[in-house]
């Protein structure tokens, strides 16, 4: 069984990603981000996610850096995050600079140290907005550069690239993907907060996908 | 006086770097990291020079993340550093899996987060026999990637790479960069030890050089 290193945040992306990898028949080993979010949620919903599966999972913890890193609304505690939808200007206090290649670079390292080649993430076109480290141009470029970070190449996988967030609903629908017990909301809450960008990207994907939204939101 | 962040390990390359920065009339913000190193003999001797110069020096910790890239003799108590040069094939161990892209992908993040776009490393061909991401071609890989990681390019500098360690040598003399403060010796005992692959290589260096070695060694 080839074994692979998934970036997995507990959201919906990284879920159906992981439901696909272990179809196809791929050892997982999950590793999730401390980097200091406001919440531990998306944690927590990764690690059920990864007991349920009965796969491997590692908290990587660069909590640290949060202060050098600080003026995202998702570490910075005097920064609210901001309601409305992605595509609108005040989400650019959602960026937490350069977040995926930070988190890729150190999957990588952990994936060479295991002597593990292939890595995987749920990047999709739904991101592309106001994450440049999610667009195509830059995972293309960033793959070339793990075929030449060590003596044998690393493999990035981001399948998801150029599907909207619908279809990786619909994909997570017929691999029976638990979206029940995944994590979106950037606040944190009890329950999703149903009113800042990733919940209405959330609630947006289901309802585009046709797919009944199993998600209690707060509003 | 325009900014940058110099990836500064107080060993003698970043630091003839830092001394060329300065003298192209850039203000430098000089960032180390502590990865578990066994010893934080290099980490002062960063703290030191950057005092001297009066300027701003940032220790980013990512200590935490060392037990999950721990087959290195650099971070690994249970591994003896080896003595010897580095070509040798025992040198391997002093791979710390993925160590420059992660570095340089978190200088990145600490860069974009203050606005500052140009980032500078040291790396240099004397390092290229082993340490894959010291070379030419992931270092033009990974600029490429950095200026897609953000809205707006970083630009990275290694103006290093050609160079052997004998002309950084030679290039901080000219300078007059204060190599008796520099760190170099992986083992971080009282004195450079004298004997391991990074012992060997500054002593090389100086005498490549022609320059005096203000060094003292254990052996």
């Amino acid at each position: 069984m080839e074994k692979i290193v998934l970036i997995f945040s507990g959201g919906m992306d990284s879920t159906v990603l992981l439901y696909d990898l272990i179809l196809q028949n791929k050892e997982v080993i999950a590793v999730s981000f401390d980097y200091g979010q406001k919440h531990k949620k998306e944690l927590l919903a990764a690690k059920k996610i990864a007991e349920d599966n009965k796969i491997e999972h590692q908290v990587l913890d660069i909590s640290s850096l949060t202060q050098h890193l600080s003026n995202s609304s998702l570490t910075n505690a005097d920064i609210e995050v901001p309601d409305g939808h992605y595509a609108s200007s005040n989400m650019s206090v959602t960026v937490v600079p350069n977040r995926n290649m930070i988190f890729l670079s150190i999957a990588a390292g952990f994936a060479i140290n295991r002597g593990i080649r292939q890595l995987a993430y749920g990047a999709h076109r739904g991101d592309h907005f106001i994450y440049a480290d999610c667009r195509e141009e830059f995972v293309s470029s960033i793959s070339q550069t793990f075929k030449l970070c060590d003596n044998t190449p690393v493999i990035l996988q981001a399948p998801y690239l150029n599907y909207t967030k619908a279809d990786i609903c619909k994909l997570g629908s017929k691999l029976d993907a638990p979206f029940i017990n995944t994590w979106s909301c950037y606040k944190g809450q009890d329950l999703h907060c149903g009113q800042c960008g990733t919940c209405f990207e959330r609630r947006e994907a289901f309802v585009d996908a046709g797919i009944s939204d199993p998600t209690i939101y707060e509003k």
